[in-house]
């Protein structure tokens, strides 16, 4: 039997999401800004520490998922190869902590030779999916900053590709010319239309993107529709370049509400089998799945 | 006759150089920081008369060209559509200054309806080419930031079209996660190997970009071959969208002389019919055909 309390932890990037548990339960929740980026490795303990408190008498378990186990993390989590299982706490590396009262496991994330390829911290979104539809046989699409496609069966990940769409539409809209063409708003429309344009013709995309901003200078094109014209090309590309994955595929697309539905209709104009699942809480879920089995 | 004495202006977006000119011949060279950018719409003549001095008894004419002419500029000169002669000077605007020792024209720049497209600075360097090559019938190709395919046919530009491929390749290498695993030197195999990967999958460049980040951590891919990776694959994406420009054409690459490198290599590979041409004050040869075309 696993001990009743333990603390889990969703340790990514910019931020991190903390659980304390009695068993399955939350008994707390908590969050903090000092991602893996805002810390150096030995500012990873005290963190926690200051967050949980008072470990007692110890030794109190700490499951962590995500890029804490990164190089430049806590400590390195060498990355599971797939075909595998998502990682659960068998394969956890146990950074070496000061105050003994704390039992530290760091979940790796999952590489793949070829096409060369990484994920940290999905891998356990899709734990938390697969916990809950352990039959599951098909495509995890987890859209984002690095969109990731996941092919599942027979409880295992089998492989995966990441796609930076998320981080150049950032970019894009943010730091380069197409900025000042770029509203806030949507237009649907102009998004299915460019989905469209980017699968039919994808190299065409390289000149698209310019299109956008001689559009508004010349045409007086809105900068809704430039904003999701730019998005539905980089996420037709994607969704060309992904189209082994989906094609003829089930597809369960995790991600936030917006821009999953993006995907969602950007699929469905492509008549792919496909649907969204409730996605709060879901590292949670893969955590606790994770630390219930000890394979 | 055009008056003895005149100036030439190139006035780019983030610098400008100037020529004081006599006739053909400059008479001196200066160049000064304060691009479009960095300048309200009333710094720009006293700008202008902090770099010339005492104009004399005028009025002196001044030559401009570039994104001074932009609705955020100077003055907004018009777009010239294609098809269409590079602009001359009878087509340029006449700001209105304070300073009337001055005689100011902009040229305007070039537009495209259909696709959408704009250029301004371009047209003049293709007019400096022009006056070298009066009977030049294919392709123009200026990489850079933005780079231009031009189509320029019996002294006309016939169309054109702009691909955001330096400064995608700026945003990625330094400001998106492949920052981590770009270094600054060059592999001319690794570059000829992506033109080709992405000339044949244009789609999989989409999932190609973060594969540079994931080869540097699995497998150690060089700094150097995967900066000469991400150039090859959004050059090799450019031309697979530029090939209706350069398939059977004669194509004529003007631009920075390691960058027009890296495209007639790629071109080559590609057995298209390629060269490479001085570009050294090809600006000012451009201004200077416009200054004595009065047309």
């Amino acid at each position: 039997m696993p001990p009743e309390n333990w603390i889990a932890v969703d340790w990514g990037t910019s931020n991190l999401r903390l659980w304390r548990m009695s068993g399955d339960t939350v008994t707390e929740a908590m969050t903090s800004d000092k991602g893996m980026a805002s810390l150096a490795p030995d500012e990873f303990e005290p963190h926690l520490l200051s967050l949980i408190g008072d470990p007692g008498p110890g030794p109190l378990p700490v499951l962590v998922c995500g890029m804490a186990g990164a190089r430049q993390g806590w400590a390195e989590a060498p990355y599971l190869s797939v075909p595998t299982k998502p990682p659960a706490i068998g394969r956890a590396l146990r950074p070496l902590v000061a105050d003994d009262r704390l039992d530290v496991r760091i979940l790796p994330g999952l590489s793949q030779a070829a096409p060369a390829d990484v994920m940290r911290g999905e891998e356990t979104q899709v734990a938390g999916f697969m916990a809950t539809e352990p039959r599951f046989d098909g495509i995890i699409c987890l859209p984002g900053t690095h969109s990731k496609w996941v092919h599942v069966s027979a409880g295992e990940v089998v492989s995966f590709r990441t796609f930076m769409t998320g981080e150049l539409f950032a970019l894009l809209s943010t730091a380069s010319v197409l900025r000042h063409s770029i509203g806030t708003g949507w237009d649907g429309d102009a998004f299915l239309s460019a989905v469209s344009d980017a699968m039919g013709r994808p190299a065409q995309v390289a000149a698209d993107l310019f299109t956008l901003r001689a559009a508004h200078l010349l045409h007086g094109q809105s900068t809704d529709s430039a904003r999701a014209r730019l998005s539905g090309l980089l996420i037709g590309m994607e969704l060309a370049a992904a189209r082994p994955y989906w094609l003829g595929q089930e597809v369960v697309i995790l991600g936030a509400e917006t821009l999953s539905q993006s995907y969602l209709s950007a699929l469905r104009a492509q008549s792919a089998t496909c649907r969204t699942a409730p996605v709060e809480d879901i590292t949670l879920r893969g955590l606790i799945a994770a630390w219930k089995d000890a394979t």
